[in-house]
This record gives structure tokens, C-alpha cells and sequence, in this order.
């Protein structure tokens, strides 16, 4: 049995991740972080769990959360998150931390998209990239993984097949994602309003959403070579789901079969992922751990198509994936 | 005053139509179609229109249709639109249809795409493309109007004064269509099922969907050169709207603000073209005849953004838009 | 025509009242007001209106608004109303107020409900309940009209054919209605946040609704004896539209094509009011300003069935129906 | 471990069902069946189940079942269900049954409503209805189990109480229910046609529902006299959900405390029974087996607010909770 912390416990990913570990045989949560005053009970924020976990959102400093825990999820928003953890990983815990924080390599990129200085620079570039797909053998003995972003998994997990065996061409990559409301998190703002956001799609941020980077920095190290994408994220009338469809470059005449085949065969051992024949929709995955992947040539162009649930595979799923892993339980326990 | 026959009176085109109709101070509906049985009220099939027009759908031969009505809106299916518009055009009346069959210039392209001999070959090539924004001087003296694919003209519209400056290289686009649910039709089907596509976006027809051979042959005669794009369309949880998100090399490097002031300096004088600085919405031109556009310059590509309703700027609008041209009222009465 | 300034501007209703406003061929808006800084164009706030008007959102004192319009729509939310209409009314200005503040009679139940002394107590009880079904005759001579709420419109235009003629015992009446989202307003709330409320349908302050007393008042009118209403709202994940089922005990055993007829009597000569056999869905008057009724009778009880679009028939409709018949337009222009 | 086989396994409660029982230690199932030409894989028919299950659907007979199963779960429609059950009971199976066939105590009532002979009439009366809340005893030792109707579940879970101590009056009961349209079946329907639900909410069958006589009949047991409510279903745009507001006359003047403490005492042992505080909505129990309840007294009258998945605790995980009280099985597990 884990003990489990969860810092900023009010979003979804957080809410997803408590439903989760209430499944998981070995986890036990017991404390939920959040600044919230009046220490509320965690189903007065989420109704959801009402008579399913007895907690009280706990206002903690680092000490007292490594006081409580073994492990710790972080939940914290970019910039708060790299501000506590340091102190977490001193006082000897173990960390998965859901944002941005410790995924990109350098401090300076980090800078330029996310605006602020880095708090704790001399630790990246040393940080696991939590996707097990591609890491597996990294997270059982990290001490603090780097949970992926939504965006990034989708994409990485559809073109890391090709770009390996330099399939298609890296400096060709346009990425088209979709993805449900959800991921904008719960902190109100006009563009998620009901009235304003149903019934409607819209690109957004196109060329300047951090997950940008993210999946440059993964893809590059697939390619071997420096991969830089077009990456236009729209939001769609819908809670929870991204489906991201790729446009590549083949290297050279490729069939559509060949492409298939070689994701299928990169993830024939994957519990995951799934490759399918017909074109997955978000819902196929909504609720699961799965990543869902199909592939078509068209005009002598390699298209890829990949669907998960953003609060799962693309959030706390995958955590706990992480969190299997770095413990040694069976890598889909409660999942 | 014109009188006005609509063929296909039961889905929803023609409900657009119908509601456009009769707040238009020059037309007259004389006679729905249907072969629906026992001539129902059309109120029976569309109860929105309940009291505001009184008509049966009867199952009405060319001649009848003929002998009633100056101009006739077709929104049969293909196939079905080629097998009457003939004998109406014989008998001396004009129309505007709804569906592909004179849209292609080629009746080897239509077999091939829309699987079926063509009714009525000799006409192809000789019929106006109903897209007042590119052809409006041809519509006015047009017998036959064959309105344009509610997709094309997402993309038509975004790209062709990019094409005619040569600013974009025609051998590079891909389009990313999404659309909502009506584009689908009123014929029930299993991925058009409530429970089935709602909270999920997916791909479909990728690569051999109907409208790509009908944006080609338009794109090309911007470009003055054969364009082939890579057209993926997607079926997003919504009633209606479409939005296109295109992906072009230019032939030169490009400034953003020269690609936004070339679509804008183009549709300067439309009056149902808007060319935005913002990521427009679909819900910005829902229930209207606008189609809204804006375009960025990422890593060197072009992007460009377009939304329109499916149902008005896509279909009913456009055609009455058509219909105002064919007959000299303001192109704007009742849009 | 008639000049035309609209208070409080960046809401929805004042977007749906724009819509209409700019089809109608003898208004002209003039001044659009809001304390927003930086007098932003109003497409800036709701982009829908791209290109189709040219106006700023100004903070402008009643003394600028009388100086420039000759009619002003308050769509200021209730206790800003009745402070600047009197201003207007003494300058002359006819009004009609979208708030709650001059629909009741009594300041004391106003200050109640509403939680706020009246600004304006002395003109209560004097101002016409702009529902021209029921109050036709006093709307024309009107400087301020009360434009009546969307849930009461709803609920008052299905019972009071009932009520005047004693069918129902106005002691029973259950009132439980279901209302889309955009009938929560513009401002941000989290029961309005898209993944909070969407996939989701609760109920919200029953019994506590600020609608209650306004329902009660003008069905008590109709009953000519007092009526008190239980009334249960609801909120549904669509934008628009509002659906109230009413339970009543009758007075007297009676037949459901009695009740149907006596319904359809009331509005024979009604131009916004259809009264149908099936049972409306909201789609069928959304966009539009009709409210469709149809009743049942139900093991002994009277049901009734109401639909409207909350933003047009519930509000802005309303206002330009009440508009037309102030200054002698055509009661159905625009509409 | 327990072998099952699911008749009729195409439709959504059988999705939902085998999705539940994946995660059930003690359940293998063996055989799904469907009159599917071909024996498609079931994840071909679901495609959320790919990579989960391997098994195809078969058109197999009553023999061929319980020649490989121990338990059956049923998820044929009315009328078909009760062809099979028979020959599966006399094979020594212990069923479990979705339909609405062994519901009722009484065959004329059953032909009244399904509009058919029942196929096995001795039958009746002598079948638990399958809701462990009231009727957990007669569970266990059960070889037949009707599984409730969705709707019935969420209104007699909320009056049960007030009848049991007599607080309200059987004779006043209104229901006024809401659902997703996922339970309105897999069938295409146009009322459930995306473009025709979606963004519209109406009611439909009023009174004539099929649960009605359910209703009726089960409430009547706790009440101890014959009750007859007012029942009015509708139709909600969201997948899966049901609300009902019930709206009854106490026997005598009663505080809302009272009504909620009652309600509380009556479930203080249930492990799917959530009484609140605040207005429950069906997002807070969807894809779980609870069912939340609030109460409220408003004028006089007591109101009731439940909700639940019609999917779940409506309908698969009911059927799981019966399962696992038939079995030995903790009576949550896998729920």
C-alpha cells in the first residue's frame, strides 16, 4: 500500500485521478492539497465523489505533505508546481507531476513559451518523460516523472513509429488537434463558457500553444534529427477527448499498409494502445487508458489519426501508469 | 414575384430554403416534393414551419413542377437532381441545384467518384459553379445553376485569392475540414445516431470523400494549374457549421499580414465574405450567409481558417444568394 | 424610423435584440452602452456582428442616450434598470426594460425576491406587463413597458386560457420548466462552465426563482383570485430554449380535445402562438419568437406543454414585438 | 467464477454490462449473442471493446446458451426475452433479465401496455424485481431476476421512503422525468437522429409510457394501497443521465428536514444511495451506480430530485448488483 498525496486537488485531473486510485488495491490517498479557505470537503468541490473518499482539502507545506506521503501527485498549474516539488524530492518522496514543469530539457525554451523563469533549471534534462511507450525502462527508478501533456501524447504515440525507422520526413509535420473542453481546465473564462463554446469549433493559439515545444523536444529524439511541427489546436463543442490528425512527407513511396503494419508492430506488446483498420472516434476511448491509432496514404501523403481521452491517457491515466511502474505493481492496475 | 418549386422538400437544405424563402419579399412557394405518401402538411415533416406556410409534399412529374413554378430549387440527391433538371430546363425554367450533378465538368470524374453513368453528360462544363464570390457574372443570364458543396466552399473561398497571386504552391495543400452533423443529412444511419456521435469527434472519408475531385477542379482554375489537395474531412458533435483549416507552402517566403490583407483586398466589395484578424468560430456565422476567414503564416506555412453555416453559406443561402442574381434582386434580399 | 439606444449591451439578449433590430426596417440603433473600458467596437464583444454594424460600446449618462434615441432597450440586469429609467421617462424616452425591475406590483415582494430596495418603488403597479397576448391594447399608448421573463412568458401564455375560464383550480398548479444555458447570461459562473453543466441536467434554485412571483402575479390576474405556483427550474445543456410542463387539477372532470380547444381559441388570432397536437421540442421555435403549446389530460390532471426561444419570444422578441405595437409598426416586423 | 452469456449483446446496456463485468474477478463471459449474419466480432459491432474482449456474436439457441453458461443476462427486448427465458430456467440457468417481460405481476396489465401476449404468464408475480434496495433478500436464492426500468429505479428509490412511513398521499404523485437518449435504444429512430435531438428538449409518451404500470406497481407494495402517478418522460440532449422530479401532497404538514432525514435513515446502509443536500445533477453519478436524492418542500407540497445513469444503476449495473447478491459475490464488486 502507497500512501498518496495530491496537491491542488479542484481540476479535473485531479478529480479523474482520485476516481481512479479509489479503484487501485495499493493507493491510498491521504491528503488533498489546495488553497481553497475553510479546508472544504473534497465533495463539496466535486459532487462526483460524494460517499466515495472522506478528505478535506488541507492547505499543506511541502514538509507536511512529505510528513503524510510516499508519493505525490502534483496537480499544480506550470510555474507552482516546480515551486514545491524540489523541497518533496529533498525530503525523499517520489513525484509525478502533471504539469509542464519538468518535460522540456532546457530552461530557456521553457522561458520563451511559458513565459517565467524556471525555478528549479539545474533539474531539467534529467527528468523522465513519463510515456511509458517510449520510456518504459526509465520510470522504475525515477524519482519524479514528468507526466506528458494531452496534445503531445497523442501525437508522439502516432508518429514515433515512423519517424524511427525514417519513414516520413521530419521536417514536414503538420499536426491538426481536436480536442474536448476539458482541457482547458476548470478555472472560468469566457471562451468555456456553455453559450459561448457549444455548439462551435475554433482554432486557437495555433503556433503558439506550449505543447508545441513538448512534442518537438519527444519527436527530435525519435527522428534523431531536429523536428519542428505545425501545430494548429482547435477546441470542439464536447467534455473530454483529442483526436489529432497528422499530415506527413513519406522519405520515400510508402503504402498505406506498410504504415499501418509498422505501428501495429511498434506497439504489438503496448497494453494501450490500440491500432485500428476504420477511423477511431474520441468516444471509442473516453474512459480509458487507451490511445487509439490508424494510419492512411492519400495523394503520396502519410496521414496518422489518434484518439484519447484527455483526462485519461493524456492526464491522470497515464500517472498512474507511472505510478505502477515506479512502484511495481502491475503496469494496468486500475486502469 | 417568382414562383418557386422546391424538389427534395423533406430534409433539412430545404428546410433552410423554405425559412430563407419566406422572408423574401419576391418569392412565392408554390409546390414541395416529395414521394412521400399521402401528401403530408410539410408542417407534419418539419414542425418548425407550422403556421408559416401552408403546403402539402406532393410527388409532382417535371411537367407539373413545370407548369406551376418560374424557378426550381433541387434538393434531390445526385443522380436523382440530373434524371428531372433536364425537363426542366426543356420546358423553359430555371434551377438552382442543390446537389453535384452539374458541379464536375467531367463526366468520367462524376462516375468515378459518385459510382453511377451520368444522366445527363452533355451539359457538364457548360454550367455556371453557383459561387457568386468567383462567378458572379455568369449567373445572371444562367439557366441552370449548380450550387456549390457546402465543404468547397470553405475552402474555395480561403484559398483562391491566395492561388491567383501564386502566393501558395498548388501542389501542397491539405485541408482539415470539420463539420457538424447536419452536413450529414436526414437520412438516419448509424454513425449520425445520437448516442453514437455526440461527445465524439472522428475522421471519415479521408481521401474519398465526394467534395475533394469538386475542390480540385475549382482550385485549379484559380491556380491555372491542376491542384490536388489531401482532404480530410470530420464529423464534429454539433448541429451545424464548418470549419476548414488549410495547410500550404508558399512559393516565397511570406509575411502573415500580406496573406491577411491579399484574402481581404479580394473580398474588399463581398458582401458575405468576412476576413478577420481572430480565430473565428462556427458559431460567429451560424444562421447566417457569412463566411468568415483568417489565415496565419507558422513556421513557414500558410494557414488558413474559414467558417461557415453548412446549411445557409453551404446550401440554402448560397442558393438564394444565386437565385437573387439569376432574377436581379439585391443579392443580400432575405440573406 | 425610429432611433434606437440599447443599455447594457454586451449580453445575450442585447446580441439576439441587435439581430432582430438590424433586419427591421424602421429601427436605427444609435448608441450602444456599457461600462466595458475603452469604448471597444461592439464585433469585438460578440463577433457575430462582424461587419454587419458599426457601432462602440460607450458609458454613456441617461441625459447622452435621451439626447441621441428616441427608444431605448434597457438590458441592464435588475436594481441598474430602475435607476436610470426614470431619467429616460422624464426626458421623454419611451422604454422598454428586459429587467425584472418594473414587472412587479408590489415593492415590497420586489424587495423580497429580489433582495434590494426599489429605486422607482412609486411607478410600480402602473407599468404595462408587455405580453402582448394578454395585454395588447395597453401597450401601444406606453412610455415603459415591462418585457415580461422567459420562464413566465412560457408558463403564463400556456395556463391563462385555463385559468380565465376556470377550468384549472389555480391552488394546484406544478410548474416544472427546463431551460438552456444562455438563459444563466453572459457572466461567468461555474454552473455555466461547459464541462461543469454539459452531459448534465439539475435543478437550481426551486422554489426560490426570482420568475416565481412574477408567474404568480400575472396567472393570479388571469384567475382573477391568487395563484401560487410551485415552480421548479431546471437547467438542460443546450444554448436555447425553454420547455415548461404545467400539472393542474381541473375544476371539473374534462376532456383533453376541450382543454386543446379552449387553448387554441384563446390565440386564433395570434401571430406568435401555436398551438399544436404533438409535443413541441425547443428546436422547433428556436431562432424565432413563437411559443408553441399543445396540453393533456393525464389520469384526471391537466398538463401543458410550452416551448419558446428564451432569447427571442422569452426576451429580445418580445421587446421588438412590444416595440412594433409602441410606435405603430406592424406587430410581426422583423420577427 | 461464473460463466455468462449476454443475449441480444448489440445495444447499449450490453456494452455497458460487458464493460463492468471486464473488471469483475469472479466473471468469465463465454458467449454474447446477436442474430448478426456473419458472426462479426464484437468489437466490430462496440468499438470501444477492441483489444478488450475476444469473442464474435452468435446466433445461438436457448440449449447452446446454457450448454456453456451458468448466467445469462438477458438484454433482448420485451417479448423476446420471455420467448428464451423459459427453456433457459428449465435448463437450470439462473437468469437475469433487462426487458420489461418479468417485471409486472400481471399478464393483462403486460398486454395492456407491450401491446403483445405475454409468452410465459405463470410466470408472473412470482419474480423479484431487482432492486437490492428494497428487495435484497429475495435476491440471493433467486433463479430469475427482473432487472428494473431505468426510469422506475430513479423514482421509486425517491418516494419509496415517504410512502413507507405514509408522509405523502399516493393519490398525488406527479413525476415529471428527464433522460438522456441513450435510453431510447440503439434503434435508429429520427427522434433520435443527432440533428433532431440535439439542442432540443421535449417530452414524449406522456401517460403512455411503458414504466408507468412499473411504477405504479412497485410503489403500490411500499404504500400498502394502489398508487397511480402522473407520469411525463422527456427527452434530454445529452447521452446518458435520467433526473425526476416528483412533486407529491404530504398526508400532513412536514418540514423539509424531516423529509430529508427520512429519506437519509431508510438508506443509511445502501452503498449506492446518495442523499444530499444540494441539487444533484446526472453528471455526478454518470458511469457510476449510485443514485443521488434530494428533497425539498416548497408550498406545501414535497418535492424529490434523483438521478442516476440510466446505463448503470439504471440498467448493467443493477443487473451487476443482482449478480453479485446471486452469486456470494460482495454485493459492489466491480461497481
Amino acid at each position: 500500500m502507497t500512501r498518496i498525496a495530491i496537491l491542488g486537488a479542484t481540476g479535473y485531473t485531479a478529480l479523474g485521478l482520485i476516481k481512479i486510485l479509489l479503484r487501485h488495491p495499493e493507493a491510498e490517498i491521504v491528503a488533498v492539497t489546495s488553497r481553497q479557505e475553510g479546508q472544504p470537503h473534497i465533495a463539496m468541490i466535486h459532487p462526483a465523489l460524494t460517499g466515495r473518499v472522506d478528505l478535506r482539502l488541507e492547505d499543506l507545506s511541502p514538509a507536511e505533505v512529505a510528513a503524510r506521503a510516499d508519493c505525490v501527485f502534483s496537480c499544480l498549474p506550470h510555474g507552482a508546481s516546480a515551486a514545491v516539488i524540489p523541497a518533496l524530492l529533498d525530503a525523499g518522496r517520489r513525484v509525478v507531476d502533471f504539469s509542464a514543469d519538468y518535460r522540456l530539457n532546457d530552461a530557456e525554451v521553457y522561458a520563451l513559451w511559458y513565459g517565467q523563469k524556471h525555478a528549479d533549471p539545474a533539474r531539467l534534462g534529467k527528468v523522465v518523460y513519463g510515456l511509458p511507450e517510449l520510456f518504459r525502462k526509465d520510470i522504475p527508478p525515477a524519482q519524479l516523472v514528468a507526466n506528458p501533456g494531452c496534445y503531445p501524447t497523442s501525437v508522439i504515440l502516432a508518429l514515433t513509429p515512423l519517424l524511427k525507422v525514417s519513414m516520413i520526413d521530419p521536417k514536414t509535420i503538420i499536426v491538426d488537434s481536436k480536442s474536448g473542453v476539458s482541457g482547458a481546465g476548470r478555472t472560468l473564462k469566457l471562451t468555456t463558457h456553455y453559450p459561448e463554446c457549444n455548439e462551435s469549433i475554433s482554432a486557437y493559439n495555433v503556433g503558439r500553444h506550449r505543447h508545441q515545444p513538448e512534442i518537438d523536444q519527444i519527436l527530435s529524439m525519435a527522428a534523431g534529427s531536429p523536428v519542428e511541427v505545425v501545430f494548429a489546436p482547435h477546441l470542439v463543442p464536447m467534455d473530454r477527448g483529442i483526436l489529432s490528425t497528422t499530415y506527413s512527407q513519406p522519405t520515400a513511396a510508402v503504402e498505406e499498409k506498410t504504415v499501418l503494419q509498422t505501428i501495429r508492430d511498434f506497439y504489438a506488446d503496448e497494453p494501450f494502445v490500440r491500432v485500428v483498420d476504420h477511423f477511431p472516434g474520441t468516444k471509442d476511448s473516453m474512459g480509458t487508458n487507451f490511445c487509439d491509432i490508424t494510419a492512411r496514404v492519400v495523394r503520396g501523403r502519410v496521414l496518422t489519426f489518434s484518439c484519447l481521452d484527455n483526462l485519461i491517457k493524456g492526464a491522470s491515466g497515464a500517472a498512474v501508469q507511472n505510478f505502477n511502474l515506479m512502484y511495481g505493481y502491475p503496469e494496468t492496475t486500475a486502469l
